[in-house]
């Protein structure tokens, strides 16, 4: 099943996705929900993003070549994770499928994406044995982690490097149904591909974020954990559109600005 | 005006204290609101943390002892901030005035308080300029950022250092009539003084931060900001009762279990 979050009438919905329809819900998929029979085209309502977290989770350095780059990058040995530890992002950075990156004007040329699979959490979870982890979750969506490299390097913490608004554009919906090991994650610049990788090729995986972050707190339903991304990447540039896809999931579009 | 948030019937309203009593109100303190006439003793209604935020920041280090003190603790050099960049906390942590911090059984006894005031902003905000800073503060509570200081050290992220459940104490309402420079925080523990601090002798103050924030984030209504503490602390211990109190704002005061 494909959840939506939608625009209507000004409102923010939910809706399943059925082809190219959104059939539109009472209620949500966390609490429950009635099919309302108010089916719309899929491309001509606006689509939010999927979920608006109570707390907003990602994993950082958890591709080993992302870390080996991001090491070069700052001319450090890279720091591999030996257990996985979360981190955190922040909600005013959301923006959804088709809105803009907006490069703040007095950034870097170094603003870079990162695509990354997400996983929602469907209920309340603490304790949670590695086997039954996945239990929790509702569906998986796509983020890009948006980066602004040299504040990355400069800054105390990652507030404007990570968190400036619009630098997490997170959708295009939920899907329910995935095999994790048979995805593929692929990062296209104006249509031209920047890298694919195996999207389960983690150093450490859902169920063992899930499983360690649940010892000590209790995940919510809705919140998001972002698993991170592999690889380097190229500088996002005002004109640009970059699309983060994972197959069976979707395809999270977005175009870039620079202010200024 | 004294805004709290209660529970009335399982349900989370918002009340203004008045006395020792609390008026129930339709709405809310951020998008308006009407009172009902139900007053309610402030005594028998259960109190709940007064705001969850859309995101959680906190400024950290931002009282020179206290980084005095933190460096001494890792044996570094006190890195004492040059510009206010904020760091984040996260909602899994919060817990409402009178509620147990719970110590996890596998945490160290270096389990410590801090006390600090909490801007809660009260209407979207980008783009502010220091003087006009305080126009989108709605008022002020107080948070206790109780922190794990062994787990601070030894792992990557303040995921559980900072962000076990009940690690964040924040009430026990906001106060919107505060005079910032005349303010005083003090800790005890077990009744006795631990700390009297100037609540507004920061290294950068609530303005600063605002006005920095801002240029990169919309704050939202209903976002928190914990201005850090002072000075060293004492350790935690199961049957504890801390509270930390702001003269004009209340007292915050919560008991501590550690599990096992």
């Amino acid at each position: 099943m494909r959840w939506a979050r939608i625009e209507v009438d000004g409102a923010a919905v939910h809706g399943i996705v059925e082809g190219d329809e959104v059939e539109v819900v009472t209620g949500d998929p966390f609490d429950g929900y009635e099919r309302t029979g108010n089916r719309l085209p899929l491309d001509a309502v606006k689509l939010l993003v999927p979920v608006v977290p109570k707390t907003f989770y990602a994993a950082g350095l958890n591709y080993l070549e992302h870390v080996k780059e991001q090491a070069a990058l700052r001319g450090t040995e890279p720091n591999i994770a030996e257990r996985p530890e979360i981190g955190y992002r922040a909600n005013n950075a959301l923006i959804a499928h088709g809105e803009a990156i907006v490069i703040p004007a007095d950034a870097t040329d170094k603003v870079e994406y990162e695509g990354e699979i997400v996983a929602v959490i469907g209920k309340q979870a603490k304790h949670v044995a590695v086997a039954d982890a996945l239990d929790c979750v509702l569906g998986y969506t796509i983020g890009n982690d948006v980066s602004e490299r040299n504040w990355q390097k400069s800054d105390r913490t990652m507030w404007r490097s990570k968190n400036t608004d619009t630098f997490k554009p997170m959708g295009p919906w939920i899907e329910t149904d995935v095999d994790l090991d048979a995805l593929e994650t692929t990062v296209r610049l104006n249509g031209e591909e920047m890298i694919r990788f195996k999207t389960n090729h983690m150093l450490f995986g859902i169920e063992a974020y899930i499983s360690a972050m649940s010892q000590y707190i209790t995940l919510q339903a809705g919140d998001v954990i972002w698993m991170g991304t592999e690889g380097a990447a190229r500088n996002l540039e005002d004109g640009d559109v970059v699309e983060v896809e994972i197959d069976g999931i979707g395809t999270l579009s977005n175009p870039v600005i620079r202010e200024g």
